[in-house]
């Protein structure tokens, strides 16, 4: 057993639950979690090698966001220890499994400011000069990684020291995220095929997808394993539900306006990927007919210039999206700390809602 | 609890363990489950019918081997029961996962006799005339149908019904299948990537990936499941190594000698997809000068038509690699045997072995 005792003593009466030390102890969980795997299971081989570099690689620099939601739900009904510490910190490997596999999907080459996984295996094969399509070869390798992750994280929840009638009581929630977020990113490969996909479309896929990945999920899986009693559950799901939604646009936001310093992406990349998101989907419906053909002459580009980048996003805030997207999710973003304030839960639990809520919706990574 | 007396009597003493009724009954669970996963998760939407569709529709037609070494490897130490069938099938749900995924990596169009799940997602594209590319939708809708598979394969089994004490002795050995799985995978990609791989490397990627995956640990999961003590374990072990290798020397065989209506694959599909397998590089070993040469113009050739098959096959067995590889199946399969007759199991577990391994070498689909 570790000492925890720095752990117990951040959390103060009134503190937050997710201070930067339990951020640090989940990373230091996740990344040795995944060391330890590499070493147990990997040999010498050339592949082997580069597979431990690139899985011990991509596990750091994440937002440890479903980390916070989980140890956030927990803390409603439990005191918080090394055991359910790690079990949150098990959800940023499955979060490793979803980029990796989503980035080859998406064609996205950057994640977290790094070259993505298939970018690293493609680049790995062309500098052996073997045969065959690098550019192939990376994505399988990088769909590999992206199984390993999954694989791992199910250990890792269930190696992380909860005793089993605890884990029985989080086993559903587990499942139905797992689940929920293979089920989304096909409904949101099937919205980016449609020429002109649906807002309901979209945000249903915003909501099912990331938002009860992100937040509402983490949250009721936290708050079982902790035993929380229904009407906790209950809070916990609506407030999930505002502030999944208010993180989904926010995401979408970032995709269009984001700052690559600071989401680790390139600018624009949801434009220059054509994906079709709250904010791209919404901005075609609230244009004007010139507008319109417009946005469609350059949903119609090929590879875009960042003049074009550009212009595309003047166009969205003309039509007015951008604006009536903020305001989302300051509607949601509000209603969610309304939530949280009334909610049945100890005081440090709720301080935490609140401020997680918040930095949902302002976050500019 | 349903009806299982019809296992019970099944078993008679000197009776094998894998009967056609133990088998249909791990077909049935494994649908089941399937059915059960989808209809809970998902709605009415167009891509949910179709998930539906297709993932109960390539749960079918399997030869369940790995299940079947799971229930002799439980048979070893414990009475069958529907738990024990249940776990067991689970392990079908993994071999899915498995297929889904390498029929992407290695582009193979034709599974069990069926368009493979990529071919009949991106089919399913064309249809609804969507934008973007048919192929790399139906790739990655099939990604996520194998990441489907894996998370209820898991869940399948840690709700086999298996107590917890049980299952707590299969998890080391299920965690380490898994990860083999991925990294063997992995390691055969590498090789189909090297001009001319080593047989070492060849023979090394068949141990790992293939014959641990389908023999050896299914079996040692199965004992370690009944408790079983430390001699079994090692008989089942040896037993494992010799009838993985010749199983999966019998499939290099047949991905280049098999019959289309017994393989439900293409004739000669190895060598269309210049896949490096213990045959082809063998044969290349063998060679004679001049039969080097041909070999290396045939693996030149992008798409081969039946002729061009038909004189590789010729060129292959010419080089006596044919021949050296089926004395290699008989060997492994006869020392099987011998440590089958000799392990301290009961009576049916032995004959269930005997009858397995002879199955696993002499098999045509």
């Amino acid at each position: 057993m570790e000492a925890f005792a720095s752990i117990a003593t951040a959390l103060r009466p009134g503190g937050y639950v997710w201070t930067d030390e339990v951020r640090a102890r989940c990373q230091e969980y996740a990344d040795r979690y995944v060391a330890d795997r590499c070493a147990e299971h990997f040999g010498e081989t050339e592949e082997a090698l580069a597979a431990t570099d690139f899985l011990t690689a991509s596990v750091r620099g994440g937002k440890f966001l479903r980390s916070a939601f989980a140890l956030t739900g927990w803390a409603c009904g439990r005191e918080l220890g090394p055991a359910a510490v790690r079990a949150a910190a098990s959800l940023e490997l499955l979060h490793c499994f979803a980029l990796a596999q989503d980035d080859v999907m998406d064609g996205s080459a950057v994640r977290r400011g790094r070259p993505a996984l298939h970018e690293r295996w493609a680049q790995w094969h062309r500098d052996r000069e073997l045969s065959g399509s690098a550019v192939r070869f990376g994505e399988s390798a990088a769909v590999l990684m992206g199984d390993l992750y999954l694989v791992w994280a199910e250990q890792m929840f269930r190696e992380s020291g909860l005793d089993a009638e605890t884990l029985s009581r989080g086993w559903p929630h587990y499942d139905a995220m797992r689940t929920e977020l293979a089920a989304g990113q096909l409904s949101d490969l099937v919205n980016d095929a449609q020429l002109e996909p649906r807002w309901e479309a979209v945000l249903d896929v915003a909501r099912r997808k990331s938002g009860n990945y992100t937040v509402r999920r983490p949250l009721e899986l936290g708050a079982a394993l902790a035993g929380c009693p229904a009407p906790v559950s209950t809070s916990l799901g609506r407030y999930g539900l505002l502030v999944g939604e208010a993180f989904q646009l926010r995401d979408d936001v970032l995709g269009v306006f984001g700052h690559p310093a600071r989401t680790g992406k390139p600018v624009g990349e949801d434009l220059r990927d054509h994906k079709a998101t709250s904010i791209t989907v919404l901005a075609r419906d609230l244009a004007t007919p010139a507008q319109l053909n417009e946005l469609r002459a350059l949903a119609k580009l090929g590879a875009l210039d960042d003049t074009e980048i550009a212009a595309w996003q003047e166009l969205i805030v003309a039509t007015g999206a951008l604006e009536r997207i903020e305001e989302m999710i300051l509607d949601r973003t509000t209603a969610a700390v309304d939530v949280a304030e009334s909610a049945p839960v100890p005081g440090h639990a709720r301080d935490s809602l609140v401020v997680l809520a918040t930095e949902c919706g302002r976050r500019d990574r």
